[in-house]
């Protein structure tokens, strides 16, 4: 397993492979690297001949720098455990790296995509944020194809938008949210949950399943949320929000006429947690 | 001489002669290619083993809707005139080749750079066109170097601020502002001034060397501007703005002690132009 530090070294050592015929599978992370991830490290592995793993705290996409500084870091136990998935190389830069002196670029995507649900809580800089270091660790790679995890299901959407829009030649793969046995989404975030609040966060992929429930069941879009409130409700969880959206467009769904996206933000303690679940009124599940 | 109308078949085209081992070179234009254009195109020839001129009127840097639509057009003559300076191929697609439908992605680049001078005037929607098509040109072509004109400086230092930000593997070439005999810049847009505004607009580059001209007198900064001020004065052109400043930041210069760009702006009749100069204070001209 090889640690790169800069882009040139990466340029150097990816293009080598490239000039070979390989095909180059890239999977972003921020590290803390966990099932979800080792997953989709896999599934690269699978669909590529040689995989990088970067692993990058982006400052620019987070809104807070208390959560930040709060983000877990353990690149000695990221590095194996990304080499135990299949990985070839790790790409792990400093900031500077990536954001040099005089900096002043930055991707942004427009619109409901980004301004609904994660943009409205966290503040359009975070998609800025997003949208700017992907397209930059694209830009880098130059990968046949990226993978991304579904939990992040709004990040999708934005980074299909970029790399739709910019031309950018990449492949853009979604692997399912990978969960803890009692239904949990896996986050890096998780070991930050108290145990009791361990317990309360389950009360996110509870709601999501409430809402699949009643939408099994018949009910209309309101309704189906309202079920899902109540689970959050019950467990003394204030969501930022619960909402039925569309799947690629993320603009709100009033009906549930088609399959929809349901999402979920909430802050548990100190943390702060997302889930999401594609409803389909008529799908067999 | 190849044209090329969609990136598909560019990257197909392309991609064929870089696994080949040849270097691409790419001129980015607007079209209505005239004398300055071709010494980039000359120049890429000699630095290039292909060269690729893009012929696109990008919509999203025009500020003014009658600006785009007067801008010139002028293909069959553009695709004659590149190959005659040894372009290869010629990539012109339609608009929403570049800008598909749902396109919601703007590469924005903040600070001085884009908020004085040109953006200032023309709004700084003007600098996120050029940053956001010459981001796309470059990624869809993947050139080891493109070529761009020192008429448009601020241009210049937006893009090799794209480059270094995104990380974009290519080379940043810059040509020498082409001059009619007489002095003034060509521009794709001389062609619509009457002969009286023909005229008249020498007073522009007339104004840059009257600058040049008190610098070498030993003048300060605010009496060299002040020189130029009176050239353009004299023809009856007010300037939108006349300006020193730093080559790299485009910010300010206040003390003539070091090479600075003296950048001017003017509309004449109905057609805005833009020229500028290096003044060094203690070179040798």
């Amino acid at each position: 397993m090889r640690i790169v530090r800069t882009v040139a070294e990466l340029r150097e050592t990816v293009g080598a492979h490239r000039a070979a015929g390989r095909r180059i599978g890239l999977v972003p992370t921020m590290g803390a690297l966990h099932e979800g991830h080792l997953s989709l490290i896999r599934a690269a592995r699978a669909g590529s001949d040689v995989v990088v793993v970067s692993v990058f705290v982006n400052p620019t996409q987070f809104d807070d720098p208390a959560d930040l500084a709060a983000y877990p870091r353990a690149e000695d136990a990221d590095v194996a455990l990304a080499a135990s998935a299949g990985a070839d190389l790790v790409f792990a830069p400093e900031a500077p790296e990536l954001y040099p002196s005089g900096y002043a670029t930055t991707v942004t995507v427009t619109g409901p995509v980004t301004e609904t649900l994660e943009g409205a809580e966290r503040g359009r800089g975070h998609f800025d944020g997003v949208a700017t270091v992907v397209a930059k660790l694209l830009v880098a790679v130059a990968p046949d194809a990226a993978w991304f995890g579904a939990k992040d299901a709004q990040q999708v959407v934005v980074v299909r938008r970029v790399v739709a829009d910019l031309g950018l030649p990449v492949r853009i793969e979604v692997g399912p949210t990978v969960r803890e046995p009692d239904g949990l989404a896996m986050s890096s975030r998780n070991v930050r949950l108290s145990p009791d609040d361990r317990v309360r966060a389950l009360a996110l992929s509870r709601a999501l399943r409430a809402v699949q429930g009643a939408a099994d069941d018949g009910a209309d879009a309101a309704t189906a949320r309202d079920a899902g409130l109540k689970e959050l409700a019950t467990a003394g969880v204030a969501p930022e929000y619960l909402a039925l959206a569309d799947p690629d467009t993320l603009e709100p769904v009033a009906t549930l006429d088609r399959p929809a996206l349901a999402l979920v933000a909430a802050r548990v303690g100190e943390v702060r947690l997302i889930d999401n679940l594609l409803i389909d009124p008529f799908g067999a599940r």
